[in-house]
């Protein structure tokens, strides 16, 4: 199974693939989609669209795994994040992908362990699961790793749960 | 010039295009682009960029006016209206078409002469504007229509503005 990690954002809007076999999880895909703050907005998000899309065509992922985010903290950058996590949705549901959503709060407690981790610390592991001598960089690809890395471990678990319940035993 | 507004929303997407000439505003097309609450979201978005897609494609406008939204309100209902404005300023840029954006005040404004005018008002002063005997229903459809009004109102007073600005004179 090959999961995609999105961490959107208009104007750096990471990504991340990872597989995980018996011997753990590997990075097969990262980078960093980014589009210049002097074009306007309509024109940047129809290219981060456009490299989306190329992106799903490329690497034909089955599963994409798009950051719950919540509007807590600063307004313009809330209003874009929407925008982007939008055109990610959107466009991995047009290429048939199974689209998965977490929290940051999921990502933390499934990648290190417990849900008020700090960045670096998930970033860290992220390394330590991927094999990695240093985090992966930048931040975006990190984070969008980890996403990946999230569904690639709970995925699995949930689907062992819902096997039990089915035979019913106890999770 | 055929201006498209759209009020961005995932359960309802209002659009209506209209056009201006020297009798007034007539209305050219009208509608709503509904997703079911029922669908995953991923599936919702995606439907909603095809049939934004579809509609640029059938209508061809010269211009499409998208609101400009700040989230102050709920917190839920501006994720998906960020969502949904993000996938309608994408597709109206990968269409061809110059994309504005304006806020309600703006629209508000510009339509009923006052930025404090009540959401009835702009509805009434809608249908008075395009010659109906009733403000267009449902409601996501006079606001969209209010946003296409709105530009066509604005955009030759900006025009005049620059052309008299670059002749050296007063606006």
């Amino acid at each position: 199974m090959f999961v995609l990690g999105i961490d959107p954002g208009v104007s750096r809007c990471g990504y991340g693939g990872a597989v995980r076999d018996r011997r753990g999880y590997h990075a097969v895909a990262a980078g960093v989609i980014t589009t210049s703050v002097r074009e306007p907005l309509p024109a940047r998000l129809a290219a981060l669209a456009r490299e989306l899309r190329a992106l799903m065509g490329e690497h034909r992922p089955t599963v994409v795994v798009v950051e719950r985010v919540f509007f807590q903290t600063n307004v313009r950058t809330a209003m874009s994040v929407g925008q982007a996590s939008g055109l990610a949705l959107a466009t991995a549901a047009e290429a048939g992908c199974e689209v998965v959503q977490y929290t940051a709060n999921e990502v933390k407690q499934a990648v290190a362990g417990y849900g008020s981790a700090t960045k670096e610390q998930v970033q860290r592991m992220v390394a330590v699961l991927l094999g990695l001598r240093e985090p992966p960089a930048p931040s975006d690809v990190a984070d969008a790793l980890a996403l990946a890395i999230c569904h690639l471990t709970v995925a699995p678990r949930a689907r062992r749960i819902a096997a039990s319940a089915a035979r019913g035993g106890r999770p």
